[in-house]
């Protein structure tokens, strides 16, 4: 695959400072780019690289494009990061094999299943009866699409994904557990993206639903009932206990948990390893975590932990002495 | 999918105030039920909303009966979520397509496998040599299920559920890791369900056990040689270690863990994104979960906490000189 | 399957004290082996149950060797446990049936993956353009293997792993995410064993890296351009955050977490549960766990701790005073 720079600013626009035939042949970091390779900077403490680096062309904002062009090719763009992520879209299309038929026929797609003839359907996967695929959708493999579900346009789920599986709900009775059948679905919006072997629980009676532009990185699990605003992006591990509703354009750092039933408000960012026990009304960072330590210190506090409710005690009887 | 009141009563017993012949289309919540709607109302917070429901019907207990009876037809029985989860079950019954092939032609069962006739193995399965599948039991959908593993009788396995597989083990030789093959297998009793992509390995020398009526959540780890007593339920992304044993009756939070070889008696509940480091022999509930907190609040006590030790040790000091 | 033991130090070495000719048909441990069987004694702790041992035979060290020859029929070996794995790949290669075809009729292996001939790729896997595979890998089922992965020599993937996913790569645009798209590829050494559901995936622009003989377990989450070193073993459910460098003979405890852009040494352990937050320099085991309690002590502790900076406060008043 190759591009020379004019194609690339044709493509993406930018200002191109330096030789429009100038060939590349890959994307890679400032600090290792060679000759024939584009590289980005886009965060400020990375700038001291800019010099030294033999990249080929470097995209960047307009703050440090004299001090590129000092160094040799660059494109000034506002935001180079967001055109470091257009130009890999470019790239891939460069790359992209014909895609193959738009369902593999090793997948197994109930005739009731409604899939658009743009969406593609990759090998072993499963789409159950009444579900709905949107256009340009890409279940890549292994992929499972439960009865009634619906994903949107222009998503992408990754293998092992399973969508519409029984949300856990058991009513006790004498010792044992009676299962509560999933009566509802999974109803996911357009632009989602869903990461490898996560799993999206069917609704109770109402439905899981998943909006507009919300990224899910790899063996996330969504219970039944949860709604996730648009835009929210979790990274991998992450539990989202049932009936809990995520606002829209937050984060959640990887292994984070969200019990049930609660209520995060927009913009609310949660940091890896958090548990989230009450519902969060505020935006911000939230954060809850046993810092690291050597082994022998973590010992030593956390055993001083267990009776630090004593200690408080025996602090306030010291301030009534003095 | 539609039954009259008469036919609910009929299949599910309970005392019906209220005409026979209304016609019932859905089951929802209380608080967004429609006239065609059935709802119940098992836990008295929600007492508030059953006077404004909309509800065709609702399901009470006796203590409401009277006040559900002003409103409108109402079913009373002695534990309405229950008579809600067998209701669930009455419908999906009424709702299930023939159920097509006992074992889908996609899947890949060993000549060897021993599976019940009444006992549904879903699209793109595997079931190897030497496993029995007990009758009533359902595979979903790419579920593996090893070599000589059981799965007993009425158990749900929801897709990508990993029954088998290798447990983790290894002996050090010169630094690197020498497989220890394992050996044993998976023994999974009667009425258990398994949620998506779940894992439960098979046994180093003995089996892994999980016992009647046992339910795990999505994306569990069971590792070697655990055993899981009766009616013991897990939520999501919870890891148990190899050997643990644990009893019946017991519950454990999302993303909790269970460290290796430890005991854990009946009727113990774990808290969510708990680690459970010891052996617990009375029933209770245990929990181990750093409070989130705003991060600048978090980082403040964080910090603080890497010295707690020192801090108990300069109380010691002031209450010596006090 | 039966072995003589003859057999087997004929295979293994070891010195045998008692009858070549005693027949094994079994491996057990110690304190539940019957005559028929064989048993390893590794680990001083368990020495008491060395005389009621019932077992065939005893592999055990020169320390205890006499001790286990007043017993009954012993194998001395330096390193008993490794003995036992070694013998454990014995019995194994005694059970295995005929292996059945290289690949798997039901794969889904492109024309343009290249695939080792004595490799095996089990029932349901995905191979993509450009794979390859290398001598003596095992594929066991339903595993994926991306587009330009690499895996090497000897290794076992299991049920439901998938190599070469997307990283999780987006740039934020106006409040939306835009794709990055992942142009690198997974490099796996020889030698690597990855667990159920694990998934590793692809560079965003080099490649995502792991070394020879890794050992992976069940769910783990390994992100884009992570490297993990030689040797270097990793329990269930594991988070790795993208970029993070791992040194070789490292541990990692269940349901550990690694954050980004981290470097951590040669032989470093990390306990379950803990969430590394820096780059880790020195050798030696690291520990960030909240101690588990009964639920009601847990909350007093808990909520102690949130005041636990105003505490320290406190405390310093206090100091200033006497």
């Amino acid at each position: 695959m190759q591009l020379r720079l004019a194609d690339i600013v044709q493509s993406l626009g930018g200002e191109l400072r330096g030789d429009p035939q100038c060939v590349i042949e890959g994307i890679a970091p400032l600090e290792s780019a060679q000759p024939g390779q584009i590289a980005f900077l886009a965060n400020p403490k990375y700038r001291q690289q800019l010099a030294a680096s033999r990249a080929g062309c470097v995209i960047v904002g307009a703050a440090l494009a004299d001090e590129a062009q000092q160094r040799g090719d660059c494109i000034v763009t506002p935001d180079p990061y967001l055109y470091y992520a257009r130009l890999t879209q470019l790239w891939k299309r460069g790359l992209a094999a014909g895609t193959g038929p738009a369902i593999h026929p090793s997948a197994v797609v109930d005739p009731e299943a409604v899939v658009d003839a743009t969406a593609r359907i990759g090998p072993l996967c499963v789409v159950e009866r009444g579900a709905r695929i949107g256009a340009g959708t890409v279940l890549t493999a292994r992929v499972n699409v439960g009865e009634r579900c619906t994903v949107g346009e222009r998503c992408i789920l990754h293998p092992g994904v399973v969508i519409g599986a029984d949300g856990f709900g058991f009513a006790p009775d004498k010792g044992a557990w009676v299962k509560i059948e999933q009566l509802g679905a999974v109803r996911i919006g357009d632009d989602v993206e869903i990461g490898a072997n996560t799993c999206i629980d069917r609704g109770a009676l109402g439905d899981t639903v998943i909006e507009d532009g919300v990224k899910l990185d790899n063996l996330i699990q969504i219970a039944h009932n949860v709604r996730i605003g648009k835009h929210t992006a979790m990274a991998g591990c992450v539990g989202v206990a049932g009936s809990a509703t995520i606002g829209a354009h937050c984060t959640v750092g990887g292994s984070a948990g969200i019990l049930g039933h609660l209520t995060i408000a927009d913009h609310v960012h949660i940091s890896s390893f958090t548990l989230v026990t009450r519902s969060i009304h505020e935006p911000g960072q939230y954060t809850g975590v046993f810092p690291i330590d050597d082994n022998a210190s973590w010992e030593k506090n956390a055993a001083t932990l267990r009776q630090l409710h004593k200690l408080r005690e025996r602090v306030k009887a010291l301030e009534k002495k003095t």
